[in-house]
C-alpha cells in the first residue's frame, strides 16, 4: 500500500488521539502538501520543531494501530468485500431479465460500501 | 442493543489500551460472570477496589469510543451488509438454475463476513 494512503487511513482511526498541534501540522504536510519550512515559517517555529512534531504525530498513529489493529481489521473486511463484489459481476449473466434490476441495486449498494470502506 | 454486546465490542476494540488488571478484572466479572466478591476474595482485594477498576475500565473504553467511534463505524458497515445480505437472498428466485452455484457461494461468503462483523 502506497505510504500516504496508510498515513490517511492511520489518521482517519487515530487522528483524534492527537493534540491541535500536532493534528494541524500532520494534515497541513501530508494532505495539503505544504513543506516543512513553510510550516515553520507559517507559525514561527523551526524546521526541526515541525518535523519533530510530524515524526512523533507518525509514530503516535502507528504506535494505536500497533495496540488494536483496527486499519488492518477494515482493510481485511474492505478486501473480502471486493472479492464478493467481483463475484457478484460475475453473476449477473445468469441472472434472468426480470431480476436485472434487483441485481443491479446490490451491486451499486455493495460497491458504495467498498468505497466507503476504502475512504 | 443490549448491554453486553456494547461492552463486548468496546472491549475488543479498544481492551489493549486497559492495563492487565482491568483487562482481568474485566473478563472476569463480563465473560466469565463472576461477582464482585468473588473476584475480590480470588485476589486478595476489596470488593470496593474491584467495583473501582470496572468502573474506570467500562468508562475509559467508553472514551475511546467518544473520541474515536470505530465500534460505530463497524456496526454500521455491518447492519449495511445484512441489508445487503438480505437482497441477495430475495434475488436467488431470479438466478438461473445454471447460476446457482456461484449465488450461493457469494451468499456464503457475504453471511460469513456479516458474521465476522458482528462477533
Amino acid at each position: 500500500m502506497p505510504d500516504l494512503v496508510r498515513i490517511s487511513l492511520l489518521y482517519d482511526f487515530y487522528g483524534a488521539f492527537l493534540t491541535k498541534k500536532q493534528r494541524e501540522f500532520f494534515e497541513l504536510h501530508f494532505f495539503k502538501d505544504w513543506s516543512l519550512s513553510e510550516i515553520a515559517e507559517n507559525f514561527g517555529v523551526t524546521r526541526q520543531n515541525v518535523s519533530d512534531v510530524i515524526h512523533r504525530s507518525t509514530a503516535l498513529l502507528e504506535d494505536y494501530e500497533g495496540k488494536l489493529g483496527l486499519v488492518k481489521r477494515f482493510l481485511t473486511m474492505t478486501k473480502d468485500m471486493e472479492r464478493i463484489l467481483k463475484s457478484l459481476k460475475e453473476l449477473e449473466p445468469f441472472v434472468r431479465e426480470e431480476g436485472k434490476n434487483r441485481w443491479r441495486k446490490i451491486y451499486r449498494e455493495l460497491a458504495e460500501l467498498v468505497k466507503e470502506g476504502c475512504e
